[in-house]
């Protein structure tokens, strides 16, 4: 491209480093801003750089926080025995929005993934055993992708907390609600046909 | 959404506010941006407060610029008699891009849309026939968008600018390089046979 300002220039070299923004869409997003109020862009800058500067991350359960223990951590209505353990904070707001969960979380981090050179000792497993190991714990739900990498790191953690005797589950896998049969893949049809539960049972109390 | 933190929540607001840009696409932005070094996030939010402050327009052709006049309006080797009229900067650096145009630009910064309450008086008109009045001008190419408020402001500016005698031209209109002739609308394929050239005429020379 052909810019005629260095500063445009610099501007759009930034947008176009973020995931799925090209040049094209960054030039739209700079020249946007560019028609903003001083303030305002002043006000999208410091924002940015005042949460890389200040953000903190929870001590005991590892997810985004603007105090040293968050407020699902400290809450006391959380019961702190039901740890729910997932792959990053979108997984935490996922979680939260279905207003259906009353534990506390463990944030790993990010899923073991040998392809992306991502192993255990990069995740805060070490830190969740060292958790169930200290405190008490009546269950560890483990809410990660069904994916190949959350299939991998569902293995390890179950083989790492096993040994303390706690029930670990998992979140159910099937056919969505809403979801028709004759559009489901053939594995989770097939899988949900094995795994069947009593009609009594898949009613919501 | 359920933010664990105040400055998270923040950040994703004012990327939300960025066009075609959603409160999901936002949080993916700034947990991206979150994962990057600190001075890497400093330089991202600098270059967009930076621009926003020190960028100016040309006082000749009111194209984005860092200095007081252009690179193109200051360049010895443009052709300073004849003038292409555009929309914004973006047209500027698609012309530039062509490396077929070796003249200089005037930038309208939009076009006349009563839809969107733009009026003449809020574009950089008056400035054009100001210039084409005290200048000498050889040419007056005008490069709008082929839409209702591009013709608008095309005829605008023709009933503005024919007075002075100078030849007004408009960029050619018809069936895109590459372009199959079934693919076509029928406007632009009915408007290409009636305004059909010579085939000597219609060679690249």
């Amino acid at each position: 491209m052909n810019f005629s300002s260095k500063l445009l220039e610099d501007a759009v070299n930034e947008f176009s480093k973020l995931p799925g923004v090209g040049q094209k869409t960054a030039l739209r997003l700079v020249l946007h801003l560019l028609n903003k109020e001083q303030e305002e862009v002043e006000h999208f800058g410091n924002a940015i750089v005042r949460l890389r500067k200040e953000i903190k991350h929870c001590s005991v359960c590892h997810n985004i926080s603007d105090s040293h223990i968050c407020e699902i951590c400290v809450a006391p209505k959380r019961e702190k025995e039901v740890i729910c353990v997932v792959e990053d904070t979108r997984d935490v707001m996922a979680v939260e929005n279905t207003s259906q969960y009353f534990g506390v979380y463990h944030v790993l981090g990010g899923l073991i993934s040998p392809m992306d050179g991502v192993g255990p000792s990069d995740l805060f497993i070490d830190s969740l055993v060292q958790r169930v190991a200290t405190t008490p714990v009546k269950e560890i739900i483990l809410a990660l992708s069904a994916t190949m990498e959350g299939d991998t790191t569902l293995f390890y953690l179950y083989k790492r907390l096993k040994d303390f005797q706690i029930p670990i589950t998992t979140i159910a896998r099937g056919i969505a609600f809403g979801g028709e049969l004759e559009y489901a893949d053939e594995i989770t049809l097939g899988r949900s046909i094995i795994t069947r539960v009593p009609y009594e049972n898949s009613l919501i109390k």
